[in-house]
């Protein structure tokens, strides 16, 4: 593979960090978010939600953004983008993030953050756009032209990384040539523009994920347009109504078998995650169950694990006017630490009039 | 010519709004505007900056934009630009330029108008971004890699157009591709956007000039780095002098033929545009009083015209403070025109928080 190199040094990097932040959380400012196209689903939830939490709770510097621009990247609309914000941050809330210690914020309403866009897009070349491995994989995967907005996607993350001076950002491995970008972005606007003042921004490094991917129910890739994901936004009804549907095999006897019993797998895997238990294990106890036992136990599972947050869930729901102010607030800290980062950025520029 | 369609339709609808420009200045706005990467030139003066204070003076609304984020589309360097800043500044209100009539502004000043990138890059695709001959044109010229700035400066030029609503810009024939796209961006925006509301954006038109080009002292392209550029800033001894060490050539009859005899005839125009006399009236009045008088002739001629213009901008070097305030209000009104346009984006596109 031609990143094994540099995924090998970033995996390093990324220990070390893990092992330091429980030493030193003051030092790191993560970044992270995600597109308002939907609601959550448990693969966000133990993918990145569980992982944001803790590190909010180390006591790190914590930013979500909400990447509402990121929707129109490979998209013609932006169909009930209002409605999934708020539900963003309710589900946000809901599974622990704590607006007095993580800043939640709409990409589009940090204008001193966007127009980074300007002078960091002047930092890399045309060839080093269109040779990002990730937004060809997206806009083939979209199977929409690719528009100017996912071509500079790359730099906008910087944008979003770096006003906030964000040194961490969790991803996966197919996110590292972002961040890659995003380095290469902060060290030459520093070293091109701070030759008689301190550098402006920090240097990046991925937090790379230790959790697997959690599947969806039948064994693929989790994702709303599948129908194999559970919102953690559900009712324990239509949690249930969600499994009961999921297909199967009609091979009795249950065992975890990723490869050829997807179906299965995907439910003992769910099941898995939610209980601490493995696979296996659960596989053996419901043994010649069948589905439906096995149905009836990762219902069981998902709902329990997710009845407190759900809980909490339903408060926010009827507390809308609770919802806006915390992204209001959110939204108000974004754009002053933003406004300080273009005035800092003016400044090593000369742009000051 | 690919294009010869389009520019006749352009210069057909640019001359229906010259004539309207008279009648109807209140339903015009326009916007224009200068990279500050050095003093503002006779070129200038003659070709843009005498349209501008013309078109300020019927009533319609004019916008100038000193585009500083555009200094770095192709070049690693910011030296100077607050200098040449505020000495741009001086040369606007030494020609005429008002800014009481006329808001005088820094692109970098203005973040909400930049903003409008991110949804304006949605709306063109990377295959529309890389055929704009305009863009690999200047990239050529420049001698640098394309970077994702200039690659995307069509994008700039849309939202520098669109944030106050322009509906005329000032261009010459090989700008006609950026308006184009300006066009199709608003265009699309309504569509897309606007299905639900008014149209946010006007549809654009460009007021094509109808002076021919200045060329420069030696009968090339005027431009700084030829050495062959009067600058409005100059005073009348530097002016002198400029003239003095220009080319001619070896033939002492003065006659007016800008293929073989460029020097010449370049002094010819320049001063044939300052006293309104034709370049072969002029030759013949010189005769055979060769290169010394013609040269005489084209001091007296341009340090006559730009006496005024330079008396006041005396006056403006003596105080920062006001060419200061000036752009200092200049960013603030266009700040405030900016926001309420990216609060209407933001009402078309849902992203209301």
């Amino acid at each position: 593979m031609p990143n094994e190199n540099s995924y090998e040094v970033a995996l390093k990097k990324s220990d070390a960090i893990r092992a330091d932040l429980d030493v030193n959380p003051q030092n790191y400012t993560m970044l992270t978010g995600d597109r308002p196209t939907g609601r959550l689903h448990l693969g966000h939830y133990f993918g990145t939600l569980k992982g944001r939490v803790e590190l909010q709770n180390k006591g790190c510097r914590t930013n979500v953004l909400i990447a509402d621009y990121q929707v129109i990247t490979d998209r013609d609309t932006t169909d009930q983008i209002q409605d999934n914000v708020y539900n963003m941050v309710m589900d946000y809330l809901a599974c622990g993030i704590d607006p007095d210690k993580t800043m939640i914020y709409a990409h589009s309403a940090v204008p001193a953050a966007n127009q980074l866009m300007l002078p960091f897009l002047s930092l890399v070349s045309e060839a080093e756009l269109l040779r990002n491995p990730t937004v060809k994989a997206e806009q083939e995967a979209s199977g929409h032209e690719l528009t100017g907005l996912l071509l500079t996607y790359p730099v906008h993350q910087a944008c979003d990384i770096l006003f906030c001076k964000g040194n961490v950002v969790p991803v996966g491995r197919d996110q590292l040539p972002h961040i890659e970008l995003t380095r290469t972005i902060a060290r030459r606007f520093n070293n091109r523009f701070c030759k008689n003042c301190d550098p402006v921004f920090p240097e990046v490094d991925a937090l790379l994920s230790d959790v697997p991917l959690l599947s969806g129910l039948d064994g693929r890739k989790m994702s709303k347009s599948y129908g194999n994901a559970i919102n953690i936004s559900m009712t324990a009804e239509e949690t249930a109504k969600r499994i009961k549907k999921s297909q199967t095999d009609s091979e009795r006897m249950i065992t975890f078998n990723p490869e050829n019993r997807p179906g299965v797998s995907g439910l003992l895997s769910t099941a898995a995650i939610c209980t601490g238990r493995s696979e296996v294990e659960i596989a053996e106890e419901i043994g010649m169950g069948g589905s439906g036992q096995l149905k009836k136990y990762v219902t069981e599972a998902v709902n329990s694990y997710f009845e407190p947050i759900r809980e909490r869930r339903h408060r926010f729901e009827d507390d809308l006017d609770y919802v806006k102010d915390v992204l209001a607030e959110g939204n108000r800290r974004a754009n002053e630490i933003a406004e300080a980062t273009l005035a800092e950025v003016a400044e090593a520029m000369g742009m000051v009039y």
